[in-house]
């Protein structure tokens, strides 16, 4: 292992994704390589122990401090994992204690509080969302499209299938999305079963270079993937959503959570930011 | 608006995702009502100022300072949003000065460092992997389970497409998943096309009450959704997971991410910890 590798420890009392999510933004700063070891659900006196344990074996294997984030709400193993022989980054008490002041309030300590989400209606919605959206991913339904949050349209490998199925997981958003195919740019129209929900349609556009190679690599040599043909979809996919006033993001080189959270930017720019 | 209410700004250059999903668990912990309102994008000194005057406007409107989470790398934006009139808590600006002296490294302050992950093999992998799942989803393709990393099965109603769907998108797990269904209880057997790959097939169980709600909601007094039919159910499932030592995780109070890193952590459970 090089000098510049850095074993990178998470321990939470929950699944630690959040705070895993969060180390690799901010690492990503950094022009260094990093080895990612998640420690989850240490909810035990026992289990904080054998976490500082393998931060301290981490130590002697290395010869240099591991980084630790924690998100750990229970004083007791918060103050045991402290002592590791890491840098250790404390992502709960950090906050807690300036929150605290603020709200006048003091922080109830107890673990696994947004766990229950699995009893509540957020919960129930955000499976049925899912649900949702794969019952109408890739145009597969036409029906109850009146209940879609968004439809996302576009022409094929542009992104529309993860990208519905983000919203459905994250935000609990109902997101159908719909192929546009040559035969509807010979017609010039929407499909027609989008016709009657064209205020909840939002288009995902891409560069013709990048969706050939992306193509290339699942139909190899294909027409279908050829850079002319590629161009030809886009230019009359673009035509159609200026014709019909359809907005659109270009997804290129963009994540899923961009797109999605483009997505979401657009369906909600027409109510006010402060209801 | 109580008293008790807050508002929360998120305001990041990036998606702000993870920091709203960080401000969720750490505030699940204040017994107050709060909500939640994500500024993306912020990534030029214009949005910043919008940025300033949207919390300044929530401050003036309510009376009470917001609570900020600010995610910002450059310098001279996060100096803008520091001045608005709330309580602002730095993610960046807090952790990335140890890890500074730490690393003995400065920090890159580059916006947008994880964002070009859409052109990596990483990212690659996440699409096809989430390719993959929707195609493996329940049973309905018994092609290349060899490539599977994991292979789920349970009952009806148990949680298994939205897990592989979670392990698909967040880690580029291709996950498969598989019914078990009367039919194999009357055989006592696992489905054939799935005994090669035991060693990859992790159990979901769920207890009878919740899984009859669950059914009950799906089809009404249904003899699918009866209590006494989930419990022969459960029963037989269980007994075929012990007779074919499958592990499997109780989903019944679980968040779709507490069951993903529970099936993670037995997947990952044969490895060393410290490759």
């Amino acid at each position: 292992m090089s000098t510049e590798m850095r074993i990178v420890f998470i321990v939470s009392d929950g699944t630690g994704i959040t705070a895993e999510n969060f180390s690799q933004s901010i690492l990503a700063q950094f022009e260094a390589s990093f080895k990612h070891i998640r420690i989850p659900f240490v909810d035990s006196v026992d289990k904080a122990h054998d976490a500082v344990s393998s931060i301290n074996q981490a130590f002697n294997k290395y010869g240099v401090q591991p980084i630790v984030f924690t998100t750990l709400v229970n004083t007791e193993l918060n103050n045991i994992v402290a002592k590791a022989n890491g840098l250790i980054l404390d992502m709960f008490q950090t906050f807690v204690a300036p929150l605290e002041a603020a709200l006048g309030l003091k922080s109830t300590h107890a673990m696994n509080r947004l766990h229950h989400n699995a009893d509540t209606d957020a919960y129930k919605n955000r499976i049925e969302a899912i649900n949702y959206s794969l019952a109408h991913d890739d145009g597969q339904s036409n029906q109850n499209l009146a209940d879609a949050d968004v439809i996302l349209v576009g022409i094929s490998r542009v992104g529309k299938t993860p990208t519905s199925l983000y919203l459905a997981m994250q935000y609990g958003l109902k997101a159908a999305n719909y192929p546009l195919i040559p035969e509807d740019f010979e017609r010039g129209q929407l499909p027609k079963d989008l016709v009657p929900f064209r205020q909840k349609i939002f288009g995902l556009m891409i560069d013709a270079e990048r969706l050939s190679e992306i193509r290339n690599e699942r139909r190899p040599g294909s027409n279908y993937a050829k850079l002319e043909n590629c161009r030809y979809e886009i230019n009359e996919a673009t035509a159609m959503m200026k014709k019909q006033s359809i907005p659109w993001v270009l997804t290129t080189s963009k994540s899923i959570e961009e797109i999605a959270t483009t997505v979401l930017q657009a369906i909600k720019s027409d109510k006010t930011i402060l209801g």
